[in-house]
C-alpha cells in the first residue's frame, strides 16, 4: 500500500509548534516522571489549571513585553459586535474587544488564580505542583518554542526557610535520579539591594539587576560601563565587580554588612542542604552574581547549571513576598522552583543519559499467513499481552520479507511463526532479530519461553 | 497566617474551564494510565501534536457546525494590517484575516496533518495513540466543557479487519482493568448504506443516519415520521424499523440481503473478539441502529456504553477509507477509537470504582517545635523520603494543635514528634491518627518502623 502513496502533502505544520514522535513522548516523560516522583515525596500535590484564562487574568502580570508575548483567543461567533463602528485602528485597543480569553503564558500567574478563588479549599500551607505547556508568541528560534512545557512546584502560606531547604533538596534527587551533576546557585534579593544602595542607585534597583545578570554574556567590564551610565561611581563598580566574583561561605561572612539578614538566610539553606543532601553531584553554593530577572522575588533566588554542558540554566526560582496580591488577596507568601523541560531534554540527550530502554517498542511480532492460520497466531499474540509483553500481529497477509522488515523498522526483538507446518508439529518458531537466531518452541510454552527471555 | 486572609478575590476562571485539584488529577491519571498501558501492550505508540494548528489545516474539517466552535488564536502584533480599510465588518471573513492559527479541535485531523507530513518517518501500518486536550467553543453546560480530554488509538495503512478486533479488545481490557462493565455495540455503515437503498433515500444518506441516530431519544415512532418525512415509503419505514431492532448473529444473517461483505465483517470482528476476549463483563454486539455522526466512517463503527449509568457514551470510533485525502495525501484508510475520560470519570465514581488509594496524600508529618530541634527532625523526614515515603515536615514553629490539624486536613495518617524529651532519650514520638495510638521508637529505627506500617 505504501508504494501508492506519493502525492504531497497540501499542509505543514504551525510555526514554532512541535510534534512528539514515541521515541521523543517517551523520553520527556521519563524527565517528568523523575520530578513528580521527587515532588510527591516531598508532599506536593498535583494541580492542573485550564489552558486559558481570561483575558484580564493575564495581562498587566508580566510587564509590557510579557503582554505583546500572550496568545489572545478570537471571541467566538461575531466577534466584531463589540468594535465600536468609529473605534480607531489600534490593534492593541481592538484586541481587548475581539479577545476575552488568553493561552497560559506560565504557571504562576494561574496558581495565584486558583489561590484566590479557592482559599476555603485551600489549607496552607499549601503545596502544590503543576506540569503543563505553557505558550508565547515569541519569534521562534533554534531552542525557542511557542510551546513548551514548565514543571514548577511551589509552596505558599509561609515564609519558613525550610521551604527553601526542602526545594533545593528536590533539585538534588531529580538530578541524582537523572544521573545529571548540576550546580545551584543561590543568593538572595536583599543583598542585591543592598549592592544597589551601596552603589548609591537603590531607586533604579531593577536596572541594575538587569545588568548584573548579564555579566555572564557580556563579561564584568560592559557590566561596570553600564553601572557607570546608571550612576554608579566608577571606584564603587569597582568595588561591586569584586563582591560579585565573591562566593561561598567566605563571601557571605563579606557580604554580611549589607544585609546581615538574607546572608543568615542563604547560610543556613546551604547548611541544611548540606546536611540532608545525598547527590554528591549536585552541589549548592552562594553566587552573588545571581540576578534572576523577574520582579516579584524578594528573597532568596536560585538557579541551576547542568556541569559539562552548555544549555544555560537548567531549572531556577526564588521566593516572593505576595502571590496573590495581584487578584485582591493579600498576605500570601511564598517561593518556588522550575524545571526547563526541553533544556534538561538536550543535557539529557548530550550525554547519553537516557536509559536504553526509555522508548519501549513492541517485543513480538506475529507473522500473517493469512486466515486459515491468523486466528491461531492472532491468539497467541492476544496471551503474550495478557501477560504483560507488547505484541503486535502484523494485520495483513503479506510477504514474509515484508513483516520480517516492519519488525526490524519498528525494533521489534522477537518474530513469531505459526505456519501450517509448525501448527503441524504443534510449534512456533521464534525468531531472535538481534541475534538471527530461531528457535522451535512449543506453542504452549510460547508464553513462558518469550517471558523468560524478556 | 490564615486569619489573614479575608480579602475577596477579583478573578474568576474562565467560562466552560475547570481547574483540577489533586484528587482529581490523581483520578484522571488513574483512567489515562490504564488506557496509556493497554494501546502500549497492543503496540500502539505515544504521538503527541502541537495545541495550535494553522487555521486552514482545521477549517472546513469539521462541517459548518464545527467551524463555528473553533477556538480561533489573534495574530500576534498588529493584526489589523491584514485588514482591508474598506472590508465590510463580517465577523466571519475577518476571522480568517486577523487570525492564522486555531486549537486543536479533535485529534484526528492533527494526526491527519501529522501523518501526511511525515510520510518518511511513518511505517505503516501505522499504530499511535493520542491523549492530549481539545477545545471547541461549545456554550458550556452540566457535563460539556470548552476544554476536554482525548484519548484516541488510531492504526493507519491498512485495511485489516485484525484492526477491529484489537480494537475491540483494547475496550475490553482497559473496562476490565478499570473494573467497569460494558457493552459495545458494533455495525458498518454498509449496512446503513443498504438499509437507505431499501428505503429508497441513498441520496439521502447522511440526513437517513442523522434521524436514525436520534432513536434513543426521540423514540423509533418519531424516527419513522422523520423518515417518512424524508421520503421513505411508510411501509419501509415500518420495515426499516424491524430491522433496527434485530441484534446479535440472527440479526446479521437476516440483513445479509442489504450488504454481505458489510454483514461478513461484523461477523468476523465479534468471532475473533469472543475468541480472545477475556473480560467477562465486556460484550461485543451486533445493533443495527448504530449511526454514529462522523460523516468520514466507511466500514465497521463502534459505540461503548458502561452498564447501570447513564453517562451516555463512553468511547466510540470507526474505519475511514481516506484519513489524509483532506491533505493531498490518497490512500491511507485505518481505523480509530476514542475513549471518553469525563464520562468514563463519572462513571468511576457513580459506582465508587475508583481505588482507596488512588490519590496518594503524605504518609508522615514531622512536627516543628522551632529551631533547635527542627534540624534533627528534618534530618528524620529527608530519611523517610529517601526510602520512598512521602513525607512532609511542617515549616514553622506553631502549636501542636495547629500542626496536628494541618495533619488531619491534609489526610496525613503519622505525625512525627522529636521534641527535646523524646530526643534525650533517643526516640521519636509516633502517633496514627487513623487509631490515635502513639509509640516511641528509637531514632534509628523511624524509617524501618514506618516502612514496616506502610
Amino acid at each position: 500500500m505504501q508504494a501508492k502513496i506519493q502525492s504531497m502533502a497540501k499542509v505543514s505544520i504551525a510555526k514554532g509548534m512541535r510534534d512528539f514522535n514515541a521515541s521523543e513522548v517517551f523520553k520527556r516523560q521519563y524527565i517528568t516522571s523523575a520530578i513528580r516522583e521527587v515532588f510527591e515525596t516531598y508532599g506536593y500535590a498535583p494541580l492542573e489549571t485550564p489552558s486559558m484564562e481570561n483575558l484580564s487574568t493575564l495581562t498587566g502580570k508580566y510587564g509590557d513585553e510579557g503582554d505583546k508575548l500572550i496568545f489572545r483567543v478570537l471571541k467566538s461567533g461575531d466577534f466584531l459586535k463589540s468594535v465600536p463602528q468609529d473605534a480607531s485602528r489600534d490593534a492593541g485597543k481592538w484586541s481587548a474587544l475581539v479577545s476575552d480569553k488568553a493561552l497560559r503564558y506560565d504557571l504562576t500567574v494561574p496558581f495565584a488564580r486558583y489561590v484566590s478563588t479557592n482559599l476555603n479549599e485551600v489549607k496552607l500551607p499549601f503545596k502544590r505542583y503543576q506540569i503543563q505547556p505553557v505558550w508565547r508568541a515569541d519569534r521562534p528560534q533554534k531552542g525557542r518554542f511557542r510551546e513548551f512545557m514548565q514543571c514548577d512546584a511551589d509552596v505558599v502560606g509561609s515564609d519558613s526557610l525550610w521551604q527553601e531547604v526542602e526545594l533545593m533538596l528536590i533539585y538534588a534527587d531529580v538530578f541524582k535520579a537523572l544521573q545529571l551533576p548540576v550546580r545551584i546557585r543561590i543568593s538572595n534579593r536583599n543583598i542585591l539591594a543592598g549592592m544597589a544602595e551601596f552603589a548609591g542607585v537603590a531607586g533604579s534597583f531593577m536596572a541594575f539587576c538587569t545588568i548584573l545578570d548579564k555579566v555572564d554574556k557580556i563579561g564584568i567590564d560592559k557590566v561596570k560601563e553600564q553601572w557607570v551610565e546608571l550612576g554608579v561611581l566608577p571606584e564603587r563598580a569597582d568595588a561591586l565587580a569584586n563582591m560579585i566574583q565573591l562566593s561561598g561561605e567566605a563571601g557571605l561572612e563579606k557580604l554580611a554588612s549589607l544585609n546581615a539578614q538574607a546572608t543568615e538566610d542563604v547560610a543556613f539553606v546551604v547548611k541544611h542542604f548540606n546536611e540532608n543532601n545525598a547527590n554528591p553531584d549536585a552541589t549548592l553554593l552562594f553566587d552573588p552574581s545571581l540576578a534572576r530577572g523577574l520582579d516579584y522575588y524578594t528573597g532568596c533566588v536560585f538557579e541551576v547549571e547542568a556541569l559539562d554542558v552548555s544549555v544555560g540554566s537548567i531549572g531556577g526560582g526564588g521566593r516572593y513576598g505576595d502571590l496573590t496580591g495581584i487578584f485582591g488577596v493579600k498576605n500570601v507568601p511564598g517561593v518556588g522552583i522550575s524545571f526547563g523541560l526541553d533544556r534538561i531534554y538536550i543535557a539529557l540527550e548530550e550525554k547519553k543519559l537516557f536509559p536504553n530502554d526509555v522508548a519501549p517498542t513492541p517485543y513480538v511480532l506475529g507473522v500473517n499467513f493469512g486466515d486459515a492460520t491468523s486466528a491461531r497466531t492472532f491468539q497467541h499474540i492476544t496471551a503474550l499481552r495478557r501477560a504483560g509483553i507488547m505484541a503486535e500481529f502484523y494485520p495483513e497477509k503479506a510477504k514474509m520479507k515484508k513483516q520480517f522488515d516492519y519488525a526490524n523498522a519498528r525494533n521489534i526483538r522477537f518474530v513469531l511463526v505459526i505456519g501450517d507446518s509448525e501448527a503441524e508439529k504443534g510449534v512456533a518458531s521464534i525468531k531472535d532479530m538481534t541475534t538471527g537466531t530461531q528457535e522451535e518452541v512449543k506453542l504452549e510454552e510460547v508464553v513462558g519461553y518469550l517471558l523468560s527471555v524478556a
